[in-house]
């Protein structure tokens, strides 16, 4: 009941801000998490053909952004050195030691990475093996232990985070990498700051395409409606999501420029 | 109060029917129609040319749904005659009769209407004037009195009503004749009933451009995300908002099939 | 037969020059200007509703780029003052002095002209008034007499020349002033120099789509493909065809950067 | 110099045509197939990663159009059973038997087909290994053998073939296993039988991007313009292109419907 009493303060508070704002401009009203959250329909459940567990080689045009070796193309949010454990030639996120990104930043591109769900993992919906990865440091493509999971359907992996669902749910099972091969297209914007031509992504998960050329409406919002924010070439950037659940690993991740 | 009291009454309930969800999909959280509004920025003032006030002629191979005469070409939501008041060239809105729209069905289009905010009009913001034209019977571009009175900007005259602002704000005072002119591609769906291709819009008021081949996302709700929803041809639907304001007139309109 | 003869000269140089080049890159074989005409089908005459023929004043955010009295926003291709006569509020296309365009650039942008064919014309098919509206200084627009005149569907009037017809024939006839209304919307480019989106013009002639969001797919040759040629913004540009028939005329010409 | 005659011949007969049609529309000049051909610029070669050379399998949603097994699902443009020869769990172009297609049909899907240059290959430009995948049994994917082989760029492997070169040249050498995975959208026809939407093609080719969802101009035509012609659903078609160089296989060929 604690979190209802919190609730209905807010809407207090609310409607009494909007009672002394005089002349000027109301704010947009407050939303909670859960009202850009849906559910159905759930999208089929896919098994992948079984591709090679090894990782393949990146094409030679390709900047490679982890080798197995260490984070040197990575940063924190401060553009301190990346905290995240190196191990047996992938890492892992550190929990507490937030998002990592690229120090490079890039516009139009392809994307191939890999990510592990560990084995045991615990936990359901969206507290079970949660990261994504923010294509131009801004929209987030989610990243989540969806095996026999469910969780709101735009909140799914591949979903474009809060806003679209995947085609298909083509999850392997804990402990099995996923691959991820991403086509991002990056927005233009006209003068008064909106977007003269949207961000689009495709995204191929275990060789099963997700999104297909699919419509970005803006920033990836936790709470409430995409933004439209004006913005130039970003780095690619992986989520500490802070659970508690078992952390997920990365490896052999490259990008190619278009 | 009373309107508070109602709110934290519906967010007792919300609450109490999510806990009592088992293992059903929990439904998306209701919002407010607050929530889906935004203010700034406001889109620039621009005073149309002097055109006509006379009405011009329809392009030869145009379907005439209102010439002057009666409402022929048109019923209510039920099938039932038209309630809309037929005087001097025009007719006008009957507060109280509902929307009405076109017994003919749509595809793509090119659409032209003219429409009249009475002289003396009072109200503000949305209460001033308000009407609207449902594209295939489903997504509404806005009408209403933005002549010197300012609202939410994605709920101004020719916003994808709570979706995208218009360019600028190209009204005519009370008592001047305004004129749409809009293209409209209808959208196509998948297998699933979402969208293959977005419907699009482009928006023409006074000669000014408002929407330049924009995206609908969905529905055009009052309150909420915009939904999609598979659909066929549909009708152009006018809209009886109930206002105590001066009614709002409708002359020359007619389309073409695209 | 002095025309075919020619054609058969070339035919015999284009082929002895390929086998003449070893290891070179070959050039793309020439074409002949009306490799790239299409007559069929010829799209529906639509005859447009009647309009003012008084010209109507500018948006107040428009740019004026004749406003009847002189040509000081336009120049020749050199640079030079701009060569054409004005008279009586309009000016004139004065043959052999060349192609006129803007002074200013432009990129994305709504632009409103008008244009008459002289009473009286003579000469048929492209040879019959012909001038054009170029987008960017690239990309043009026919104008040319089409009342009960036929051409190459891709060559009439509201066509991207040579490339798409305009969906309908919607010519007011000669003495009769003709509106243009283009919505344009510039391309962007790859690193490589080819388009990463293309560029896009819609058109309304008369009050009547002709071009609805039309991808426009490279430059308006006479002669063969459209090529793809990376450029910045630029100028509108208006053709002097230099053809016998009697000149064309513009008035009231503004346009608003989007 | 037989050729060149005949071309002389042709142009004769074209003009004379031209000047006995009265009243009639010309037909459109005949082109040659190099006029639609163009080298420069060359794409980047870029070395794919070294993937595996065991088929992956299909997603569980696929339907499998050849396993290894037989032929069952293909047939010729008769509709008789195809003729190519089966062997060791692949096919192989069975030379003077003609395209095979798909008994099925498809709209919007994922393809994944798998093709082999065979090792000690010869020819050079389109003379080596030309074959092709069209879609929807219109428009065709370019296979080719491409390494070190240069030819005209629009007609390379992963072309949109006489239309859109590949991103850039992603072969493997003669005897390795190169892999398609091609998403396309069929396109929507006006009433007149021209594109409301145009068909789009992504193409990856042994896991680097070719083409980005890349519009399809029309028919891919080996002489001339595209061509836009009325069609439905269609099968996968795979080109017996009759050259006298040594044939190329395909193995584990599958589509999901999207």
């Amino acid at each position: 009941m604690k979190a209802l009493g919190t609730l209905i303060l807010l809407n207090f508070l609310f409607v009494f801000t909007m009672n002394s704002q005089d002349r000027q401009y109301p704010e947009q009203a407050r939303m909670r998490p859960e009202m850009s959250e849906y559910w159905q329909p759930q999208p089929p459940v896919v098994t992948p053909g079984n591709r090679s567990q090894a990782p393949a080689a990146a094409p030679s045009d390709a900047i490679v952004l982890f080798d197995g070796k260490d984070l040197s193309e990575w940063q924190n949010s401060k553009g301190e050195a990346a905290g995240w454990t190196v191990h047996d030639g992938v890492f892992t996120v550190k929990k507490g030691t937030g998002d990592i990104q690229t120090k490079r930043e890039f516009n139009d591109f392809q994307l191939h990475l890999e990510w592990l769900i560990p084995e045991g993992i615990t936990g359901e919906s969206q507290a079970r093996g949660n990261s994504g990865v923010f294509l131009q440091g801004m929209y987030e493509i989610q990243i989540l232990d969806c095996y026999q999971n469910e969780t709101y359907v735009n909140g799914q992996t591949g979903s474009v985070y809060k806003q679209t669902p995947p085609l298909v749910n083509a999850m392997n099972r804990p402990g099995e990498w996923n691959t991820y091969d991403i086509i991002y297209t990056a927005p233009t914007f006209k003068a008064d700051g909106t977007y003269r031509t949207h961000p689009r992504v495709t995204v191929i998960q275990n060789g099963v395409v997700l999104q297909n050329n699919t419509i970005i409406l803006g920033t990836t919002e936790y709470i409430g409606f995409p933004k439209v924010v004006e913005h130039g070439a970003g780095p690619i950037r992986l989520q500490d999501h802070g659970d508690p659940s078992a952390p997920i690993s990365f490896r052999n991740i490259w990008i190619r420029e278009l």
